[in-house]
């Protein structure tokens, strides 16, 4: 058994899960991953011993247990990275940490009505509050590889928290066919040609189709 | 004009600018109180130099900008307070932030239905999901305080972001009449007795009613 263990649910549609796994494969941290299919009626009792929310993502290590998944990224990189999660730069820290408690906390007609399906590929029309949340996440986007992504072709240059809180976005807007500036589309492909986030887009799509809730938006 | 500027919106119901407010006040730190009343016409052209996601609060310090409450509590402890926003210990700190990231992203019904507004004073009928989300907050504030509150009434012992992530959640409860289990409704008692949340509220409840709005919910 691994020092860290990594509770996650439904890879096709837990986007919340996918953003420290993300993290901990970015970074080489070797952790034992363990899978609770969301939405069964066994869910909760299994969730129980794991995670205080009764929700995934949480994180095991050592005596402790870390739930939802800004709070796990903040603990891996501060108990496993040496800070190395975010950018060195305070400034860029600074900035990094915005844009990922927005969309943390924000964005509820995306989190409502776009949920991730790694199976999706649809174009959709798209609702004015859905179009306006689309450009606030172009604007992210885009002004932070213009300011802040020297040094690589990640948000903050090199990969960071903020890339893997943003992962599931791309996944989205590929898969309802949202339509993005060339800069962010291009901070798009890069998360999509990323092999950590193809590795979790194939695995979702193995998964069986064995849950009626594959529309409920996954849990935090 | 001071070192450290904080943007906020109206004190009687912009419960996401309480907290970082809170957390300088506890600790001392000088800033300069930049207030910008929220659903006016002029509020997101005030806010334009101010707020790069146009919402409060927005934390302006030397060449940085930092907003969202939760990563300008996170900046605030790391720029200011020497890390000291946080508890000390690791562990204390992962509980910290898991139990702030959930309020910061959860309780989807409080956040629509019971909105802070400090000078409402009522008993509502409290429907199931708002039951159940009430219930979660009262088993965070009592397993913290069981678990982890040794050393001071607070929910780590001494005063922490996570106490003011959750200061709002007393006065919201207090104002529509929630019932808390005997433990949690000490610690809520400890928040509206606090001197600075007393007097977030008593400025709140002295801003003018000049707003139709009271009832939409603060930004983040």
């Amino acid at each position: 058994m691994k020092a860290v263990k990594l509770v996650i649910g439904n890879k096709n549609f837990s986007s919340w899960s996918m953003r420290p796994w993300l993290l901990l494969k970015h970074f080489g941290i070797d952790f034992d991953e363990v899978q609770v299919p969301l939405y069964q009626r066994n869910t909760a009792e299994k969730l129980g011993p794991l995670s205080p929310s009764l929700k995934v993502p949480a994180l095991l290590h050592q005596e402790t247990t870390v739930w939802d998944s800004l709070a796990i990224c903040e603990y891996i990189s501060e108990a496993l990275l040496d800070g190395k999660g975010w950018p060195a730069s305070p400034r860029k820290r600074a900035t990094a940490r915005s844009v990922c408690a927005e969309i943390h906390a924000e964005f509820p007609h995306l989190k409502e009505h776009w949920p991730m399906n790694c199976k999706a590929s649809v174009d959709l029309s798209v609702p004015e509050p859905i179009a306006n949340e689309i450009a606030r996440i172009d604007a992210i986007w885009s002004c932070c590889r213009r300011k802040h992504g020297a040094g690589g072709e990640y948000l903050f240059g090199r990969f960071s928290i903020a890339d893997c809180m943003y992962a599931p976005l791309a996944i989205i807007f590929n898969s309802y066919g949202a339509v993005l500036s060339a800069e962010a589309q291009r901070y798009a492909d890069t998360l999509l040609a990323d092999p950590w986030v193809q590795s979790w887009i194939a695995q979702g799509q193995a998964e069986p189709d064995d849950t009626a809730s594959l529309s409920i938006v996954s849990n935090q």
